[in-house]
């Protein structure tokens, strides 16, 4: 099939989604429930009516734009990613994935492919943990692995619940609805900047992705005991930053020492207080993140942090507060998948490299319900969440490509 | 000469100054040129007047208030300290030493005490480093270790100047005539509480303090990369929050190093971007306070530091900038002032003791000037710069008692 993709009509996709931002640039910010966020969703849901593509909204956003197969019982296969976006970040984490399947859906209704199972584009919600604190809200509702009494008690940073968030935006079906049955999908495929340098070290246009890493989540509060930077001597302080700093570079002796190469951990989150040149720090709060593509170096590692974290506040005499906020399970890719990509790269003559995610995304959950892999492509440097997080044109139309055909091969 | 101190005006005062707070409770906040800081001067300038005294403000705002002896060409005998106070700090840091000074005069005039010498109360400007991030900001002027021109170049976090500041709160003088000529004063004497936990463990009310501690500041910015917590791999980050912490240790280590008991180091001030759970931080901002009551060992130990600093960022691929905002000299207070304090001790049965001041105080700038000392009484638990500051008002009297018996002693 000869297929010919609009790189105009994506262009001008891209540039529509990038200028709807909480926030003036550098970079762009859209964050779930906000006014650009909504924006950007009535942008697509107009874009969606044009491909005559007959769509759905669960209670959380989550959007579903359906072309229907000639056997519209069979399972559809379905593609789609995220558009929100952490503060000041990129234009196209997420987004690419969203305008690739919507490009993908058009250029075959353009060459007349005529699928037989449905193609679904899916619009998921809060892939990114900025307002709730939980990554992936959309896609881990839709695999039960968030429910909706969970759902119900998540609030923002200033206390204001999902429920008030989701009813202002109009997102008023019933929770109990979101969750979605094992086998809905024939298969699920998301394509995605890779956010590592992989790729574009290799000069590979298309990495196949065979595994995705699952982040655990420790959130610890540290209590020593502040006092005047000059008045206390050493040996009578329970300096909270020390601990902590002994606490971080433990984090990464944790991953380095798991055996496993894919394990990494990291300290993104380390506050002080009272935070003053002349005070010595009484409290800390940390957020530490551990991920590998198989849960047993993970939960080696997590292991080893918690016991360093015993043993530093034991001989510090730091009092703390530690909580687990989530351990996912990591995601094998569907072989089946990955077949079909594989052998549509070689119909293409696209190189390809195998690789695993080690960013977490929406399909870590699809995983769970239905055949799943990703289709990544090159950023430039490496780089995501930041302004100039770039994906190049020919990248993304090659991305698309790969997409388009590999749709029509497993809806056919 | 029988004294008879107001303990009820003294508590009116400490608790009018207390009221006024940038900040609700618990705990009070005044930074310098705020509101809070100008309502609690015009009530001291007040006070003042009431108590007969003449008042000279320079252009900083340090405030003089004097007492004109009976040879008023005669050297003045001051005391005073500051009412700035750190973000949630306590009521008694500083205050005491001016309130002390205030009833001290008040209490020397009921008595028809006539001094030869003038006596003088002074209010320095900006003891603490929160707005403009160097300490002792009035009396370092005083002295003229911050020359007009350094003034002018100070800025607050946001960008505003000093100038701007001090403008707005109508202190207008021309900075050129703020430094003051060695030999202005016969004596300065400034009461403090202790904030330390020595006195209140040994029971003694007073402190005669033969040494004051220096602060040395290091500014740090660290830049490594930052990243996806989950996308680069361990053996590939330049994680700025990693040095940082290595670096916060190597501060301890220095200050245990350096063979002297009295040699302190602290990293108060420790802040990594871009802060977000998922994301490895590219940047980290540190502040190191390192001191000593000698010179030698503190100079040691900031020298033990600065290699640590190129090492480590060596070893972790981070480029570092360093800046030495100060290195005071210490201060040995003065034979002749510590005489007349322990003399009046005795004749008026105080218990005291002789120690160092650990924290610094506008007593460091002021001994350059003329003979210097320092009394201090205990505070609760040796805990400063926090809400639960607490001097009882046994000591706070006790300490003016003295205050005021040796300026009668030094101005006769």
């Amino acid at each position: 099939m000869n297929l010919s993709l609009d790189s105009g009509a994506m262009v001008a996709d891209l540039a529509a989604i990038a200028a709807h931002s909480d926030t003036p640039g550098p970079g762009v910010t859209r964050l779930v429930y906000g006014a650009a966020d909504l924006r950007a969703r009535a942008y697509l849901r107009e874009r969606c009516r044009e491909a005559g593509l007959e769509l759905r909204e669960d209670g959380l956003g989550n959007l579903f734009a359906r072309w229907h197969g000639s056997e519209p019982e069979l399972p559809a296969v379905a593609s789609g990613s995220h558009i929100d976006a952490i503060p000041h970040a990129g234009r196209f984490d997420g987004v690419v994935g969203v305008i690739g399947a919507l490009e993908a859906i058009r250029a075959l209704q353009r060459a007349g492919f005529r699928p037989r199972h449905s193609i679904e584009l899916i619009l998921f919600t809060s892939e990114e943990p900025t307002r709730f604190g939980i990554g992936c809200l959309g896609s881990r509702a839709l695999s039960g692995a968030l429910s909706p009494e969970q759902l119900r008690g998540l609030h923002d940073s200033e206390g204001r619940s999902l429920e008030s968030w989701r009813s202002e935006a109009q997102f008023v079906a019933p929770l109990e609805e979101v969750r979605l049955p094992v086998g809905s999908y024939a298969a699920f495929i998301e394509v995605h900047i890779e956010q590592g340098p992989l790729l574009e070290a290799e000069l590979v246009p298309i990495g196949v992705v065979r595994a995705i890493a699952a982040p655990a989540t420790l959130q610890l509060r540290l209590t020593g005991q502040t006092g005047h930077a000059g008045a206390v001597l050493m040996p009578e302080r329970r300096d909270a930053l020390l601990a902590g700093a002994e606490i971080a570079l433990a984090v990464e002796s944790a991953a380095l020492s798991t055996g496993s190469p894919h394990t990494v951990a990291t300290t993104g989150i380390f506050q002080i207080e009272p935070g003053a040149v002349n005070a010595i720090p009484g409290r800390a709060t940390l957020a530490i993140d551990v991920r590998d593509i198989a849960a047993a170096p993970r939960d080696q590692a997590l292991a080893t942090i918690r016991s360093a974290i015993e043993s530093i506040c034991g001989r510090r005499h730091i009092e703390y507060d530690l909580h687990l906020l989530n351990a996912d399970p990591p995601a094998s890719c569907h072989p089946d998948v990955i077949e079909a990509i594989i052998k549509t790269c070689d119909d293409l003559s696209l190189p390809r490299m195998m690789m695993v995610s080690r960013a977490y995304h929406d399909s870590l959950f699809m995983a769970s319900l239905c055949p799943t892999a990703m289709i990544f492509i090159p950023c430039r440097g490496g780089v995501s969440h930041r302004p100039d997080e770039e994906a190049s044109l020919e990248h993304i139309l090659q991305g698309t490509a790969l997409l388009a055909h590999t749709l029509a091969r497993l809806s056919a």
